[in-house]
């Protein structure tokens, strides 16, 4: 590869597409499956439940603190298959690349999610390479599924009155990182996104039994997208205590400034767990002893009234957390 | 959805988005599955191995003679399972729409989608909506990934000296409708894209047992490049006979205006077939029996040497068929 930008022609179906493939990608992505380079792979039959997700990402800038595209995308589709009680196992990656894009951040990209995989114990088994004309697309967009086995099935249906709500960590991490980045705000802070893979942490929380009713992620939307969408057909209530929320200061700060309110922005290494009441010690436990869990916390309760999300401010008000008509700033992943 | 544009809110998370989803998609893809919107869909366990496949569509444009990239991002995925001999079983649907985007030709398109996987007997279980600024993407990407069940194993490993090889119609038809459509060419010809699910073609020529060694659905590089492709690390050669391949008569006229080489041009509803010489009859027999193989031929054969792929031409000579740096035009897919 002697060129250092993409050309129109690296994805049309020639030598050149061939040759991004064989030199660029399979270079980081090494396993039996994607050297084949089947129009399909091949995945071992299993005698678990499957589960199977996908999720584009368009996060811009690509580079931010504490991360890039490709490390979100493989976190994000890792993550959606373990909220989910799933063992992630296989993955795809799907690139749209903007003609002109420089082969050096191609490959810096690719590293960081074949790194991010492998230290995740999964493996990229089938992908796809597209380019499209300069002006046409934001340097890369990146499509990842996943194909994950059941262990435990977590489902919205068994949250009941007294759950524990807890969050594995400070929120907010992710969103201002990227924001602060984009906007070019220079505010001095080191917050780095929280970008992480959960299904370590998830697989501790799921071991010793059905404690945990229900998980879910809090990207875009933040955990208030969450907790409404964990109510709607049911007629019970979430109450969060503000005091109880782990929130970094140098968030809190820079959601001051940017007008913004930390729970409705996107997190990429956290969850949200909804935890028998009479397990929540020990959950929280196993949360606060693994690295990705340290700052977890109980942050509110599944009530059978008043129905909808609340939250009880520090001075002792009630407040409804309704979902916003739409984030704050796009493409946060 | 009284707006009939996409906003960057539609992609951001919050109540735009949750509507987006609710009002406009699930309205065209109806299941169980998918209707749950969790962060991962639930598929059965099965007692076979599996086929994971993805591909990203950027086609241009997005509607076309004889489909559009709905039906096309489809179809695909449908089509890379099943000529690894599998049967499709749950896809995956992921949106990258540019702001401004019209509503009426998002529906066009997700209508388009569904109706092609309802009649294709295969569900849509989880999907993702972005949403990016004007002009950082080109009106609507899709990605799909497909999951499914393989029924009897094909790889290029199970070639043999002697397999007749087959396409399953004409070539070159999807390409250049594409082109005729982008170029504005004017050409007045009907020739419409041939993009089809394979599936059910494949399905009859595999249900009398192992004649077929391998398949392969020549897309993006067109017919030389699978053939190329396939000989990789083999010391076998083929020969294709010029006179045998079917191509319309107004796909070949409008090849020379454009300068280009059917066997180059993308296909989006054909397969390249090796086959047991003992069996090739009956199999041709089966294939043209089917809707979509009323115009299979053999094409060529898998010969010992010389090595490479040989077009024998109608006045008799023999040239190399090697694939091209780059296909003629991008984004045909």
């Amino acid at each position: 590869m002697k060129q250092d930008r993409i050309r129109l022609g690296h994805g049309s179906g020639g030598l050149l597409m061939s040759k991004l493939i064989r030199d660029v990608i399979l270079k980081y992505f090494k396993n039996d499956v994607l050297r084949r380079l089947e129009d399909a792979a091949e995945l071992p039959a299993t005698k678990r439940r499957l589960a199977f997700t996908t999720d584009s990402y368009v996060v811009d800038p690509i580079f931010f603190p504490g991360g890039d595209i490709g490390k979100l995308a493989v976190c994000g589709t890792i993550n959606d298959l373990a909220v989910k009680g799933a063992t992630p196992k296989a993955l795809s990656l799907a690139l749209i690349i903007e003609e002109g894009f420089e082969f050096s951040h191609l490959e810096e990209i690719l590293k960081s999610a074949a790194s991010t995989a492998r230290t995740a114990g999964v493996s990229v088994v089938c992908g796809d390479t597209k380019v499209v004309e300069k002006g046409k697309a934001d340097k890369l967009f990146i499509t990842t599924s996943g194909v994950g086995v059941i262990q435990q099935s977590l489902s919205k249906s068994k949250i009941r009155t007294g759950d524990q709500i807890m969050v594995s960590g400070t929120i907010g991490d992710h969103g201002i990182a990227v924001m602060n980045e984009r906007l070019n705000l220079g505010l001095k802070f080191s917050v780095k996104s929280d970008v992480a893979p959960l299904h370590g942490l998830i697989h501790e929380m799921l071991k010793g039994g059905p404690a945990v009713h229900f998980m879910r992620d809090p990207t875009r939307g933040g955990v208030v997208s969450v907790l409404n969408e964990v109510l709607e057909g049911s007629r019970k209530g979430i109450v969060i205590q503000e005091t109880a929320l782990p929130i970094k200061k140098q968030v809190r700060g820079a959601s001051e400034i940017l007008g913004l309110d930390p729970l409705y922005i996107a997190n990429e290494g956290k969850l949200i767990a909804f935890v028998d009441k009479k397990k929540a010690e020990r959950i929280l436990s196993i949360m606060r002893g693994h690295p990705l869990g340290k700052h977890a916390a109980v942050i509110g309760e599944v009530v059978k009234e008043p129905q909808g999300v609340w939250l009880h401010t520090s001075i002792g008000g009630t407040h409804p957390l309704i979902q916003m008509e739409a984030e704050g700033l796009p493409r946060i992943c």
